[in-house]
């Protein structure tokens, strides 16, 4: 899907097209003002994420929604006894003003919620929070930098690890009962006792000499012991928490959804160094207390993921030890060998219910009865008959015309169009599989594209493939891959709004967080929205490999592992050069070599036609060819972590 | 030059090659203590910045050297009544170790200065620092984070407006007493009172309602009175303060510096709002202190360039107003019609001093005769003849074979290297002109180059020109570009080490802060260095252009304005696209038409001939020129600032 690599949950996508009508937020306001008296707190902070900052959250955290009425995914409510205010970035604005009722101002003047608290709260005052919201950032932003500190200015900050909002809230959804499930063998990289003995390695490595490591996010633990669950739509993780010290395994989870089976699979009778101790999801601020108050202890974070609630309890400093990142995150960033192999497997099937998806639409649109609604079904149903699949990894973005021009645009009964061969059509779809999640946009036109439409997708195209073939030193940076992927449509003044790429999990979240360019697996997706028209995006997903080149080492480029031919159509050859054309070319030849037997397998003979068609070679002039580098020699080895160079 | 876009001053390039001898600091650190002693302080801070955070220092702010004996441009020195430590980043480590006695200890293990402090000193003492030498972010550093604070540890910072190091150093130099000069009509933008009227709206218009602004960095004021002085080698600046009000100027310098003239152009006589009132440099404290103290003022800021000392006395906070860069610095960033008029001219007549100089080599090496610094004394002498020359604009990098390999090398008479036809040779040097600054790196080889010389360069020349010719739109960001610069390299596994741009002023520093990629004048310099062995830099001043597009507005592209051939000896034509060598023929004509006739009018005709036969048309197979771009239709307007796209 498009990501402005900000937090969003799925839901949110449909409101756009909803009618105009603001929710009445007069009730819950009043009851959480009344909460907030009883506590003596004359502020209370809404953040819109949840307890472990996961990007996509399920409906029962969905506080800021819930309270406002406005359903975007980023913001943050703040309410007084005489004002509530929302601060949200201005791509939202539209919708805030939309969704919220006159309970609520929107704050839209560029001053800091900080600020905001100074003037509305008097001095001596206390502004309540819910710790278990807050990265160490963030809070680190409502309490104000250096200029603007509302401790210095005689405002505290109450931590108030109830939840006000959550008090008042009363249809709220319960946590989901589902048993939580472990991967297979034949899917997982290696057994969860070498994922922790492989993480103790690196506690007992620091030099920091931390004794134990805590685990907030929810991938962590779920990759860690290659268990899922489905807390949250889209994404199979489930609500817990991690403390693994060199001795010990506390997992803090709802405990009654374990099987005996799951039980067993985590040895979770003993006390021993591999044995899991379980214990119950709410108990980990307990937990940690008890292991801080012991001496010589130092409890290791990673900032980024770790909330304030458990933050604070860490004290004296001595006895915690940050980085940005746990050592989970940049361990399981790394795509080994194993998850290589796994992974592909999972693209290919994809690609097969993609190319369903594509041959069906281009017989039964002309006759005029399929719409948005029905393709987004169709892929889906697709989907769910390959091997392994657990359902789409995001709400599927099937979009005609105008609709594809618009951000966050999901087809609702309301705003689906009719398919026709005059409309460029869009559809950006992913799955989840047991061996990998993906996630893929292809742009196409089944009548006649204007010379616009068809420059724009071509430019579009030579910005993926330019990526796609680049040669790079291990360690660069994301950042400069956007000019890559940007500058055939800026030579003619063309551009797009949103980011170039985004890291994805396997089975796992689709948007993954990539703190850095070593990773062999991540997202390129140009593109090129023309409002009340068409909009254009070209999105695959690729796995970062090691290549040979003529003098250095440890140069990398990217290998394309989704498997679909784009629209021949909408493609321009001559505006290609000949390293694009080659490339474009041998991408063909991998989609017929991969997928060609797949599709044999699953007996889809016409989907092989029709796949055979689309990949058919494009002509390259002759003097061109020989300009081609042969120096893109793929080689199968796993990615080293090494430092930057740019 | 090479920058890393870090602080260094020019006099530690050559420094390198001294004998390694450390400098004996006992007894400048003895007498340290002593006064350390007296003020009851148990730890003082040294940086190596000045008052003005400058990135090019005079040697009498050289207090870091002076106390350590390391002449790296980037460092920190921190002494108790029993250690001596410095900070520098890892690439002067070698040169630390070799300059420091055995009275100072090298940090690094990594560790923060905030960490070392609350170690070494003991709690409730204080530990002192000059204000003026901190920048607010330098001063949080020291101040530590929110987890390493030296206030919360019980340590304080206590700000000693006297330097303690200017107190035990005997022979500092004073301050230089030339007169100030103003610049003449003909190479200025526009007169001071009308830059002060400009500023003056964007004080007025600020929605935070300043009435003040204080300038700091000396390229401000310089700038805002068409003013320079000879404060700091190769910078014309002087030292000086500006405090801007709605109603008055007052400017803080060593008024024993300002001729009779210079009091009449700046109306120095009167007290009216464009009556600039001339108060000693010592004073801006106090002036400062009193404005603030009057009821209803607020004193606007840019905190990069603004020191603690003159922060810390605006209070209560309601009295400041700060942004990262005063509206100075943003305004005076982007050059307009005529400032680009004017810097095109002096890069015109420095193309000749360059062109002597490379013609002349090519005669004289084969003799045997020339080093390193003959030729660095050659081509400074050309300019010098150029008219209004004010000197180099930095200290010339003259650097033959393994030389140019080597970070900071300027030549000594110990490492000067005889050249020879064998090897290749990197000259990197720049003037000071009444009408503009420059700086331009050419590498040649006057023998035979290796293979691997030809195409290590000819890929520099590939990443120079597709920075050169790409096009993008108005707010892109300079790290967009290192791609450009690097991705011909990276395709055989090549890279360099160092930034791909910087800014540069007019008659001002050949390194200038540019915060984002609106303003139309940078430096673009891909480069290769290996090891013992050679050095490839091409370095070219651009300015930046409107372009017209197909399709799209407030797209800009590069024009370049260094006017000098790139030796043909070294460029592989097969290895470049049609667009890079239509680029590079265009450049050609482009040499031809702007300095063939300023040869012509100095009446070098050798050099004509030499720049004709150097800048000769290179031939393209007859299937690549129609691929061409004639898109880039350069339109001569003023950049207009735009928001940032990406």
């Amino acid at each position: 899907p498009r990501s402005f690599f900000n937090v969003r949950f799925s839901f949110q996508e449909t409101l756009l097209y909803l009618p105009s009508t603001a929710v009445n937020t007069t009730l819950q306001l009043k009851k959480l003002q009344e909460q907030m008296l009883l506590l003596n707190i004359s502020a209370y902070i809404i953040p819109g994420t949840d307890a472990h900052l996961s990007e996509y959250i399920a409906p029962r955290d969905a506080r800021m929604a819930f309270m406002t009425g406005f359903t975007g995914s980023a913001g943050t409510a703040v309410v007084t006894q005489t004002k509530a205010a929302l601060w949200t970035d201005s791509r939202y604005w539209v919708q805030a003003e939309r969704q919220m009722d006159c309970n609520w101002e929107l704050e839209k003047d560029g001053g800091s919620i900080a600020e905001w608290l100074i003037s509305e709260v008097p001095s001596g005052d206390e502004i309540g929070f819910d710790p278990f919201l807050f990265s160490l950032s963030e809070w680190k932003i409502i309490n104000g930098d250096y200029r603007i500190n509302l401790e210095s200015s005689n405002r505290s900050l109450k931590s108030v690890p109830v939840n006000l909002v959550d008090q008042v809230w009363k249809d709220r959804e319960p946590i989901s009962s589902h048993n939580l499930t472990r991967l297979p063998d034949r899917v997982i990289q290696r057994p969860w006792q070498k994922k922790v003995m492989q993480i103790r390695d690196q506690i007992r490595d620091n030099p920091y000499e931390p004794t134990a490591l805590l685990l907030s996010a929810l991938d962590e633990t779920a990759w860690l012991f290659n268990l899922r669950g489905n807390d949250i739509p889209y994404n199979p993780f489930f609500y817990s928490y991690t403390l693994l010290t060199m001795d010990e395994i506390w997992l803090f989870l709802h405990t009654d959804r374990m099987t005996d089976e799951l039980r067993v699979y985590l040895n979770a009778s003993c006390n021993g160094s591999l044995c899991v101790q379980l214990k119950s999801y709410d108990t980990v601020r307990d937990y940690l207390k008890k292991y801080v108050a012991q001496p010589r202890v130092k409890v290791w974070i990673g900032t980024e993921y770790t909330n304030y609630a458990l933050y604070e309890i860490i004290t004296p400093e001595e006895k915690l030890m940050t980085s940005s990142y746990s050592p989970v995150l940049t361990t399981k960033a790394v795509k080994d060998d194993t998850e290589q192999r796994i992974l592909r497997d999972a693209h290919v099937r994809d690609a097969v219910a993609v190319i369903q998806l594509l041959m069906w639409l281009e017989k039964a649109v002309p006759e005029g009865k399929e719409t948005e609604l029905t393709a987004a079904d169709y892929v889906n149903k697709c989907r769910s008959k390959q091997k392994d699949s657990r359902g789409p990894s995001f709400e599927t973005i099937s979009a005609s015309g105008p609709n594809a021009a618009l951000a966050h645009y999901s087809p609702s009964e309301e705003s689906s169009r009719r398919l026709t061969v005059d409309e460029m059509y869009l559809v950006d779809s992913g799955g989840q599989y047991l061996d990998g999640t993906t996630d893929i946009t292809r742009t196409v036109h089944w009548g006649t594209p204007t010379a616009m439409q068809k420059e724009a997708f071509t430019r579009v195209l030579m910005g993926n493939i330019e990526i796609s073939r680049t040669i790079f030193p291990s360690g660069t940076r994301g950042v400069n891959m956007e000019m890559l992927g940007r500058r055939a449509l800026w030579e003619v003044g063309l551009n797009y709004g949103h980011g170039t790429g985004h890291g994805v999990g396997n089975y796992f979240g689709v948007h993954e967080c990539m703190p850095s360019f070593y990773f062999p697996h991540i997202f390129q997706k140009p593109g090129y929205y023309k409002e009340n028209d068409f909009g254009i995006r070209i999105e695959d997903v690729a796995v970062i490999v090691p290549v040979h080149t003529k003098y250095g080492h440890n140069y990398l480029t990217f290998d394309t592992v989704s498997l679909v031919p784009y629209d021949r159509k909408l493609i321009d050859t001559s505006l290609l050069s000949s390293e694009q054309l080659h490339w474009l070319n041998k991408y063909y030849e991998t989609i017929r070599r991969l997928v060609g037997p797949e599709l044999d397998k699953q007996g889809l003979h016409e989907e092989k036609d029709w796949m055979l068609k689309h990949t058919e070679s494009f002509m390259m002039s002759g003097s061109s060819v020989s300009v081609c580098s042969s120096s893109l020699t793929f080689i199968a080895l796993a990615v080293a972590l090494l430092h930057n160079i740019i």
